[in-house]
């Protein structure tokens, strides 16, 4: 098990998968690009999903569940939205298999008879679907705000998929509002923003930046794509989260309006906001090891496991009973443990087990324990062991798992840090790219040094800062040398 | 608002119907049979979603997350499996959309070159996708038993849809176990009806009869397809729930075989058991009325609704501030209370829509409660309100709750006596059938009788019973007077 996980430095792709494969948290599919979560990683995404939806729930919003397949006229009628997405849909043409009527070639095709009259697309995300609704539920002012979020599968035929970080279906969860003001409207999208930021930093224990994308990085549709941006191990950024201010694009091409105060008629104004599993991408890279998964504690399924250790019946009786009641305090106190009470392998193949695993808190419990009060304990975060008392253990812990979560953001946060350069020319950016990480420097604002970059270095714009989010200050583009109003973010992303 | 539903004497399709929109708990789309469920609706879901989840996880399952495309191959290896989907698949062909180059035409069109190799079947069920990672992961009998579940969105062609009762795509879970013995796999699927029945009558307060299909209404490709069937209001019988005993077919199908305890391979034993979306349109037909909808209160969303009622300011501020209190008090003791402070509707108003919607206790809180320590109570199972006192609200309402949770299931069981019939000759059986409800009846044991009975009533039988579910004496077939075992429960069916 030992040697189950190759070493970052050795081949940091491979070693992504190997944590994935080794933690069992997914498995690819024999459908192109699809995957199948297991257990373990949908545990950890039903902890993103709980707090999350919680996060939700106390911004106002409810949620809702809007149907699987979107018209194709419909994808049609924003112009940009569509533009985004029709050469990445998968199109459901036929609704019935029959016998083949080639007898050479045999077995199942679609009905011919069966071709709708018009392609359906699975949805790549929802705003066509929903706000056609939303035309109907809407009438008047009173009717908003509107605050919907949709936990659901989405599908994009991606060309060059990796499991959690890009795959043709993946969950997420997608929030859909409607409102009276392009105020309103604004305010919801940085308020999503922020809420994404919050659960990034204090549950995820991933920092982030936040900003505005360019317009070339925008979603399709979008009249502002609001994005946080995380930078994973091997200096490559992830976009964690987005959320958009989509102006009375959908309103229009839906034919949204409302009844004001004044009993005026006025399209409605938009936000969309989503996470997806992806997510659980991220948190691989941010945490991390040579020894495999490194989880926080606020989002680990089993928080502390309690590995028995006896060398006889005798022993075993005493030694279940102190654990049986350990593990019943921590419980109480609110901590998700477990104990590991398989009697088929070795306590040390389990340590093994549970660190490539991730569980962040390991307990060794032995005769010699019981005798000294104590218990064995290894932080995942950490080397080494040390023995704690027995007594008070549940506070003991939930200061170690709270001293754990706080370090690996810590940790995270200083590795990007130190891989965060400031450059002032092309010479020194291509350098600061090529070595990976965050590079802020100046752009002179069009879309075309924005391209010549990319093509050149592969590094893209991963955000303008929102004010107070870096320092600004006027210069000149890096190639152009026209004016920049201050520095943006660049780094080649995933 | 009184007059929003139509009477279900007058007509029942339609008071369902104007239920379900009143009470805004769904709405059709714009793709054929799909669904929107809107937030009051999906707020019942979630309650359902989380109350089996816990049952699930309680009887040591995990959840997972499967693909939700199908390789029409992969439905092809179980021969009866494909027989019983293929004619209401919705099938994925291609994936990109590109200007038609017919220039008469215009718009999109699917790009031939994009057409799959083989087409993708939108998972009517996720069998085959699961059993081909089974076959992965499945290795030894210690890998067994696997016990998974997953939540999911499914899609079968329906030619004739109605919300929640059948929809093209729905929502459900799917549980997929793997045994390493047939008894194994035999007791999963009982303990697992028997979970299905202990939530339809202790959660949704809906009686519930269990036992077994005949072939032909069995589960393509299992051995036996346990259920749990209830009668509406209407006299038809809605199937609530279905657990399948799957044999080695599957695991032959996908070649998931395993080494026992000798190390000898064998084929893995399979259960797979689910639970829809429908059940809403089973709550909804079990208990509603011509008020519109009615919820038992372990499902309400809202439990507890206040409503404030004042006439001057004076009045607004202490009725407000003690039924802050009170809302406060409830909310403490675990009771989902809301209060309904909208200052641009009339008391008489809200509660006529609470009514509507379901809400199974409302108060009203006047000044004059506040002289007397009062809140006036509206049960929506019962007409009438009654003063209670302020004092002790908490416990007062608890047993209320509890009442109304009782009085619900008792009124649905003795409206289901009171429409099941025990019939010994032919003529008695269709009577019987024309008027609606269970019958219990002779049947001879052969799929030819059972076909004609269908033809000549539309009565399928619903469920061979289970030992002990109901008495069982021998007779004779209705119409071949060959030897029955005991009788059958027959109804017209959703």
């Amino acid at each position: 098990m030992a040697d189950a996980v190759t070493a970052r430095a050795d081949d940091y792709s491979q070693w992504y998968l190997d944590v994935v494969r080794e933690a069992e948290l997914a498995d690819y599919s024999p459908v192109r690009g699809c995957m199948t979560i297991r257990p373990r990683g949908y545990a950890l995404w039903e902890r993103m999903q709980d707090t999350l939806d919680e996060m939700f729930k106390e911004t106002g919003h409810e949620n809702a569940y809007f149907p699987l397949f979107v018209p194709q006229s419909f994808l049609e009628r924003e112009a940009e939205h569509v533009e985004g997405f029709a050469k990445e849909v998968a199109l459901v043409t036929h609704s019935r298999l029959i016998e083949s009527e080639d007898e050479d070639e045999g077995g199942l095709v679609p009905d011919p008879e069966s071709e709708l009259g018009e392609p359906l697309v699975v949805r790549p995300t929802s705003e066509t679907v929903i706000w056609n609704k939303y035309a109907d539920w809407i009438q008047s002012y009173r009717d908003l705000p509107l605050l919907i979020n949709q936990w659901a599968n989405v599908v994009r035929w991606e060309m060059r998929t990796r499991l959690f970080l890009r795959t043709t279906e993946f969950l997420w969860q997608e929030g859909h509002t409607a409102h009276a003001t392009r105020e309103g409207a604004e305010e919801e999208t940085r308020r999503m923003l922020e809420v994404y930021r919050t659960f990034a930093e204090e549950y995820m224990a991933m920092p982030v930046l936040a900003g505005v994308k360019t317009a070339s990085e925008r979603f399709p549709g979008a009249v502002d794509t609001y994005c946080i941006e995380a930078l994973m191990q091997d200096g490559k950024a992830l976009q964690a989260g987005t959320s958009h201010f989509l102006g009375q694009n959908f309103a229009k091409a839906f034919d949204c309006t409302f009844a004001n105060q004044d009993n005026e008629e006025e399209y409605v104004w938009a936000t969309s906001w989503g996470v997806s599993t992806r997510l659980i991408g991220g948190l691989i890279m941010t945490h991390s090891d040579d020894q495999g998964l490194v989880l926080p504690p606020k989002l680990a399924p089993t928080q502390v496991v309690i590995v028995p250790i006896y060398f006889d019946d005798d022993q075993q009786a005493d030694v279940m009973d102190r654990a049986d009641a350990l593990l019943e305090e921590l419980s109480d106190a609110g901590i998700r443990a477990k104990l590991d009470d398989r009697d088929t392998q070795r306590p040390g193949w389990k340590f093994a087990e549970h660190e490539l695993q991730g569980v962040p808190v390991r307990l060794g419990l032995g005769p010699r324990d019981l005798e000294n009060g104590t218990v064995e304990l290894a932080r995942r975060d950490q080397d080494g062991k040390e023995n704690v008392a027995q007594e008070g253990l549940a506070d003991t812990l939930a200061d170690t798992l709270a001293d754990v979560q706080q370090g690996l953001f810590d940790q995270a946060k200083a590795r990007r840090e130190e891989r965060t350069r400031v450059v002032d020319d092309y010479d020194a950016f291509q350098e600061a790219i090529a070595e990976g990480g965050f590079v802020w420097a100046h752009w002179d604002g069009t879309e075309e040094t924005e391209a010549r970059i990319q093509d050149e270095t592969k590094a893209t714009i991963r955000l303008v800062p929102l004010p107070g989010e870096a320092e600004r200050e006027p210069g000149e583009g890096m190639l152009s040398g026209k004016p920049s109003e201050g520095r943006v973010l660049f780094a080649q992303a995933y």
